[in-house]
């Protein structure tokens, strides 16, 4: 069988974790990794791997896993999609994914590639359970409880605040999708805390939040990798009423999402030109190997 | 828009519910239902409808949901098929699968048909959990633990002993996909309970489970049909050790497996000729009306 060539687009936190993905994946061929800085200072485990500064100057790439900052995935993925190579990314801006949907579909359309798009564990792998509890029980409401673990997006907010040398926000799930918001920080010399976390508190972040703000010594000592997530759904079936559904998970963030964008690089070596979010995509397309074992297996 | 003209194959448990969740789903309408006796002896809720023994009597139908015994899916699936109407099923010996899923998939193509089988929870919805459990932490092991509910398959074995006047058989979760059988019978006059209870625990299906045999006055005060699953797996995502993911139900058996048949139903209408099982599906497809705002609210 011919392997997948896949090439990871930057190495932060995730693109090493996707690389790691990789390197267990037996039907993938890593072409190489494209940092800004190229091989300049590149980590140990990149030595043995081609480290470009564009995607161009890799070979026969098939798929390329974008693991660069959220808001530089839509650039990223018009540019590579126009070279006729399948995009994958974990884009997680909620409310503007049917927006980046629309714009990748035309731009893999074009290229003749696919595009799979906010592919990491929420939105992604938690996204499709959402869809299977809606669906066999119509009636109901889902809840989404995040954590307890590190929100990227509330900690990158917390650090923009004046007076702020180091944060970590953390999300507590108390019920019913309402969260808790414990803020870690250490204060820049000639601020006061108090100033400091109520400027935190007042934040479009945190405002509708239980916040709270504390000081600590050392934000670097508090940090950890561990999420969580509990997703309930009470429902009908039909006239069918209290159908109760449950996922939890309880996992390190950036290895599941690296797996995840692994999963749908595959998946996308499998689809039809344009751009899919993983409800669109049927789950068995996210395995290696023989359909017809893991459907003797796994259905 | 044109609704989806479904017919009931069958009218036991699974056929009531499924009519329920039909009548509950607006973009569908109900052709007609087809049972043994047709229009004969039919209960107060199909008197509005078209009960017919042979589903040739029905108009325009375009899929025909299979709520018969699973031993005689092959057989109705491939006749329906035959006339160019979708089926969908919920076969549920797992061993067996994909040799239907082949013996369909000639069926469908051949009457330029789709199919979707072993859709009811497991076979079925827990079967789109464990391969997106199995991709996003590809090395561990998943547990599927059943339970406390009644097992259908045993209860017939237990009712087919010599002796057993009424039976149920509930299966009880132990842990790490093991289960206890708990068997409830009333015994025939003139058989002794200890002689009966004997040859229960030597019949193949429950040789090799711990089982305990009950003697109660009436099986039928026992009867509730609430069941459940706990699917776990602690696995590998890339590197990574110790990824906890899990799922949970509790609920309304029969109701869940109706509302997954009018689910897959639909999603038979979006599939091109062939036959499929869940995880081939894309999730999305179980879902009415627009896609773009279900990944909006979903993804």
């Amino acid at each position: 069988m011919k392997k997948i060539r896949a090439a990871v687009v930057g190495y932060g936190n995730i693109g090493h974790y996707t690389l790691q993905a990789l390197e267990a994946a037996t039907d993938f061929e890593i072409a190489g990794i494209v940092r800004r800085n190229g091989a300049e200072n590149r980590p140990e485990e990149l030595e043995k791997y081609d480290v470009v500064k564009d995607i161009r100057e890799l070979k026969d790439v098939d798929v390329a896993i974008l693991a660069t900052p959220t808001r530089s995935v839509e650039q990223y993925a018009k540019e590579i999609l126009a070279l006729g190579i399948n995009t994958v990314d974990s884009f997680d801006i909620h409310t503007q994914i049917p927006a980046l949907r629309r714009s990748l579909d035309e731009s893999a359309r074009a290229g003749g590639a696919v595009s799979i798009i906010s592919a990491g564990w929420d939105p992604g792998s938690d996204s499709v359970v959402r869809t299977l509890m809606e669906a066999i029980a119509p009636k109901g409401i889902t809840y989404t409880n995040f954590g307890p673990g590190m929100s990227m997006g509330h900690t990158v907010a917390v650090k923009a605040v004046e007076g702020v040398k180091a944060a970590l926000s953390m999300t507590i799930p108390t019920g019913t999708g309402i969260h808790r918001r414990m803020v870690y920080i250490e204060v820049k010399e000639g601020y006061e805390f108090d100033k400091v976390a109520a400027a935190i508190k007042a934040d479009a972040y945190f405002v509708n939040d239980e916040t709270h703000v504390v000081q600590v010594p050392c934000v670097d000592d508090l940090l950890d990798m561990g999420h969580g997530v509990n997703l309930t759904r009470k429902g009908v079936s039909g006239r069918t009423q209290n159908q109760l559904l449950e996922f939890n998970m309880r996992i390190n963030n950036p290895a599941l999402t690296g797996q995840v964008l692994v999963c749908v690089a595959r998946a996308s070596m499998r689809q039809q030109p344009g751009c899919y979010t993983m409800i669109e995509v049927p789950v068995i397309d996210l395995l290696p190997g023989d359909r017809d074992e893991w459907i003797g297996h796994l259905v």
